[in-house]
C-alpha cells in the first residue's frame, strides 16, 4: 500500500466510520452472532499474495460489524461506559502514526513529555492534592496504564516490596535481608471491600500474596460503603491471626452501585497503620471529579499512596486510557526497575527526564498521551464538565422515572454517578427468592429482545438491575425509550407467573460483573 | 467536533501522515530536543473552551514532531524495531472506532473470534507445533499481549501457579494446601541466561520469585547461547542450595546479538525436570520464521510450555501486537482467572467461547486482531516472506562491508537475523581497555552527529555496536550510507587518540540495551 492508495483507502475507512456513527442507533446493541460466527466466514490462512483494500473493506461491514456489541449506542446502558470520541480516534491515529516503543524518554521525548503534561492537568482538574503532581516536592506524578486493572497490580507489587523494603531496612548483608522477607511474605495481606473490584484479587494473584475482603452491608446502614469501624475490626482480626496487612484498596464509585467508601473515616483508623499502602480506585467515577460539586470527595486524599481514574470510561478517550497518580514515584522504581540504584541516571531520579517503563509492568508502551492531549483541547474544560453534568442528570431522570412507578420497582440504593440499580417488585409480595427470579427474568428477556443492553449484579444475595448511559450520544429520551421497554417486559413477565417463578438464579449475574 | 468536521480533520490529519512518512528520510532521526523542552511550549491547563482541530493540528508538527525519535525512518539503525505500516494504521483507526473494552466474548464477539482465528494463521506462518493452535486436543491457543515483557509476567505467574498447584495436589484441606505453598514460595527460582532479555528478571520481582541467571560463553565456545551442560550444571546448583527451579526463559534471537539457544540440547536435559515450565522469547527474531529457511528452528518446541513474538516489531504491525501462545491454556486460567472453577462457564472450558480477560494480566483489552488481519491480508504471505528476506539480505550486506575493513573494525559474534556487532579496533594492538573507550567513542561520536542512530551494549565487558536496519523503508543504499559514516568517524576518533583514552566507559550502553 503506497502514500496515494493509503490515502484513498483512509478516506473510505473514514467515511465507513462516520457512517458508523451515524447509524449506530439503528443497530442491534449487542451483537446477536453465534459462538464460532467468524470461524463460518473466514478462511483457514492469510492469502498468499496481498489483496487490495476494497476487498478487505468489504468484508469489515459484512464480517465483523454483525459481531460487533456499540458500546458508543446510546442503547449501551450496560457495564460501565467505554467512550469514544473523534478527537480520540484521531489520537489513536497519530498514535499509529509515530509507532515506536517509548519504553524510555529517549526513544521519543515528545511521548514522554507530554504524558507528563497532561497528566499533570489531569490531576488539577480533579482536584487531586497536590502531592500527586509531577512537579511536587515529594516526587509524585501520573502515568497511563492500560486499565485500572492493570494500575492495581503494579501497586499491589509496589506496596508488597515497599513492605518488605521496610521490614528488612535494618539487615547487615544480602542474605539476612532475604531471610526477612522469605519469613515474612506469606504472613502479609491485602485488603478491599466485598464491594471492590475483583482485580484487586487478581492482582493479588499474580503478586502472590493473601487477601481478604471486608463485608460491607447495604442500606441504610452503610450502603455497601466500607466505613472507620469495619476496616478497624478487620485490622484487630488480622493481628490476632498473625497476618501483616500492608495494602487496602478503597473504592469511588462500586462496580455494583456505585458506592465511595468512607474516606474520612477510614484515614482516621489507618493513623495507626501507617505501613499500609491505600490505593482508590475511582475508575469510573473518578472522572465526576472534574465538577465543582464533585471535589469535597479528594479531601484527605493526601492520606493515600495512589489514585487511578481511567479517562477511557467517561471522559471521552477512547479506550485505553487509564490515569494512575502515586503520591512516590519511587515507590515504583524500587519495585519496577531492573536498573540497580546504582547506575540510575541522576536525570531519571531527579525528575527532569522520565523512563515510564519503570512505572509500569510491560516495558514499551505506545504514545497514548496524544489522545489526551487532543480531547482535552478539542472538548475545554467546559466541553467536559457539561457531558459529565449532562449524563448525571439524564441518570437521575432516569431513576425519577424508575421511582414513578412504585408498583413495579424498588430502588435498593440511592442512584449515584448516573448509575441505577433496582430490583422488580412480585406481585403479591412474594419473598426475596420469588423477586430475584422475576428480576432476572426481566433481565434476560430485556437482553434478548436487543433493544437496550443492561447488565445485573447479585449483591446480598439481591438479584439487582443495572441501568448507566453513558455515551456521548446519550440523550434523555434514549433513557424515556429504554423505560419504557423496561415497564413493558416487567409487566409482561409479572404477567407470566409461573415462567419466570421456574427461572434458575444462579451466580450468573454476579459472574457477569465479576468481568467488568 | 461533529461528524463533517471529524471528515475534514481527518482527511487533513491522513495528508500530514502521508507527508510526514514522505519525508522522514529528511529529519534528524535522533530527536534533538533538551529534557523538558515541551513544557516551556504548552500552557499550565486544558483551555477552559475547546479548540478547533485547525489549531491542535499546527502544534503537531511545530511543538510534537520536533520530540519525536522517528523509529520508521531507514535511518534508524538501533534496538530493534518497531515496523508501522499503512495496513497497520488502518487496523488501530478501526479498532478506535469500534472502542469497548472486550474483556469477555460477550463485549464484541468479533474482536475475540478475530483473534483466536488470525493467531491460528500466524501459528501455522511461523511453523510452531500444532499443540499451540486453539483447536489443539491439549487446548492450546494464542492471544495478542502488549509486549513480549507482559507475556513474560504472564507466564512466570502462570508457571509459578502451575508449580505451586502441583506441590499442594495431595493436600486434603484448604489450610493444608496454604501451608505447602507457604513453605515452598520462597524456594521457588526462576532461570534465564545473562544473554535473555531483563524482562525475565523483572517478571520474577512482580512475581515475587527468586531468579538466576546462567553465565554464557561468547565466540567461539557457543557464541552466547545457552546449552545443554551450562544448564544441567546449574540445575543440579541449585538442587544443592534446596531451591527448586520451576521456570526457564529460552531465547530465539537475544538483545545483545541475537544469539539462539541450542534448543535440542536443553530439552534432552529438561527431560529430568518435566516440573520446569519453558518459555520461547522470540520477541524480534521470531519473525524470521514464517521463512523456511529458519522454520527447523522450531523443531522440538512441542516439549515447551509457551512462546512469544512479536509482530509489531518486524511483521509490519504497529505497536502494541505481542503474540503469546501456550500449550495449555487452562494453566492461565488457572493463575490468572478470578472466576472460581465452579462457576466458570462450560462454554469456557470447552473453547466455545473465549474471555480472553483470563489469559492475561489487564482486564479490558483493545481490539488488536484488526491491525493483523489488515497486514496480512495486504501484504499476503509472500509480501511479508519478501520483507524479512529483504531486511536479512541488507543486513547481511552491511554485514560484508564491515568485513571488508579488518583494519578497522572486528565482528564479535556472527552476523544474525540482519543484526551486526563489533567493535573499533584500536591502531597499535591497544588493550581491551583502549578498545572499549575507542568504541564507546565513536558510537557516541556518531549518535551526536544525528545522522544515523544506532545502539551500543557490554557483553563479556566488551564494548560493541549494533547495527540493525528493518523498517519497511531500509534499502541497501542506507545501510550502505550507514557504513560510510561509520567508516568515517571510526577513522577521525582513531586519529584523535588522546580524546578518546579520556572516555569514561562506564556501563552506558548496558543500560540503554537492559531497557530495550
Amino acid at each position: 500500500m503506497d502514500s496515494s492508495q493509503f490515502r484513498a483507502a483512509a478516506h473510505s475507512a473514514i467515511d465507513q466510520i462516520i457512517g458508523y456513527y451515524d447509524t449506530i442507533e439503528d443497530r442491534r446493541v449487542l451483537s446477536g452472532v453465534e459462538p464460532g460466527y467468524l470461524k463460518n466466514l473466514l478462511p483457514d490462512g492469510p492469502p498468499v499474495d496481498g489483496e487490495v483494500w476494497a476487498e478487505i473493506q468489504k468484508d469489515i461491514e459484512s464480517k465483523i460489524i454483525p459481531g460487533i456489541t456499540h458500546w458508543q449506542s446510546p442503547n449501551f446502558l450496560a457495564f460501565f461506559p467505554a467512550n469514544s470520541s473523534y478527537p480520540g480516534i484521531l489520537g489513536e491515529l497519530y498514535s499509529a502514526a509515530f509507532t515506536s516503543a517509548n519504553f524510555n524518554w529517549l526513544c521519543s521525548p515528545a511521548a514522554t513529555e507530554l504524558e507528563t503534561i497532561v497528566l499533570d492537568w489531569l490531576c488539577k482538574l480533579l482536584n487531586l492534592p497536590e502531592c500527586y503532581l509531577s512537579t511536587s516536592p515529594n516526587g509524585g506524578g501520573g502515568v497511563i496504564q492500560g486499565s485500572a486493572s492493570e494500575a492495581i497490580v503494579t501497586v499491589v507489587v509496589t506496596a508488597r516490596d515497599r513492605y518488605l523494603k521496610m521490614l528488612s531496612a535494618g539487615a547487615k548483608t544480602a542474605e539476612e535481608k532475604e531471610e526477612i522477607i522469605d519469613a515474612h511474605r506469606h504472613k502479609l495481606v491485602a485488603l478491599f471491600s466485598d464491594q471492590a473490584h475483583s482485580s484487586t484479587q487478581k492482582g493479588c494473584q499474580i503478586a502472590g500474596v493473601k487477601h481478604r475482603s471486608i463485608k460491607v452491608p447495604g442500606s441504610p446502614t452503610s450502603n455497601y460503603s466500607l466505613t472507620g469501624p469495619l476496616l478497624r475490626q478487620k485490622l484487630e482480626e488480622l493481628n490476632e491471626q498473625g497476618l501483616e496487612p500492608f495494602y487496602l484498596t478503597l473504592t469511588l464509585g462500586t462496580t455494583s452501585t456505585c458506592a465511595v467508601d468512607n474516606f474520612a473515616e477510614i484515614i482516621e483508623v489507618l493513623k495507626a497503620y501507617p505501613q499500609i499502602w491505600v490505593h482508590v480506585d475511582a475508575a469510573y467515577a473518578g472522572a465526576a471529579l472534574i465538577c465543582e460539586e464533585f471535589q469535597h470527595l479528594t479531601a484527605g486524599f493526601e492520606n493515600f499512596d495512589s489514585f487511578d481514574m481511567n479517562m477511557h470510561k467517561w471522559l471521552l478517550t477512547n479506550f485505553d486510557c487509564s490515569c494512575l497518580y502515586v503520591k512516590e514515584r519511587k515507590n515504583l522504581f524500587d519495585a519496577l526497575s531492573i536498573t540497580p540504584a546504582y547506575l540510575r541516571n541522576p536525570f531519571t531520579s531527579s525528575g527532569r527526564v522520565t523512563d515510564y517503563r519503570d512505572w509500569q509492568i510491560p516495558l514499551g508502551r505506545r504514545f497514548r498521551a496524544l489522545k489526551i492531549w487532543f480531547v482535552m483541547r478539542t472538548y475545554g474544560v467546559f466541553g467536559l464538565q457539561h457531558h459529565v453534568r449532562n449524563i448525571i442528570s439524564i441518570g437521575e431522570h432516569f431513576a425519577s422515572l424508575i421511582k414513578s412507578r412504585p408498583d413495579l420497582f424498588t430502588i435498593i440504593v440511592p442512584p449515584a454517578f448516573a448509575l441505577t440499580v433496582f430490583v422488580v417488585n412480585t406481585v403479591n409480595g412474594g419473598g426475596a427468592e420469588e423477586r430475584n427470579k422475576l428480576t432476572k427474568t426481566v433481565y434476560e428477556s430485556i437482553n434478548e429482545e436487543g433493544k437496550i443492553f443492561i447488565t445485573s449484579g447479585v449483591v446480598d444475595d439481591i438479584y439487582m438491575i443495572r441501568v448507566i448511559g453513558a455515551s456521548s450520544k446519550t440523550r434523555k429520551e434514549h433513557l424515556e425509550r429504554a423505560f419504557g421497554i423496561i415497564v413493558e417486559m416487567a409487566e409482561k413477565v409479572r404477567g407470566e407467573k409461573e415462567e419466570y417463578k421456574n427461572a434458575d438464579v444462579g451466580e450468573v449475574g454476579e459472574v457477569q460483573l465479576r468481568g467488568l
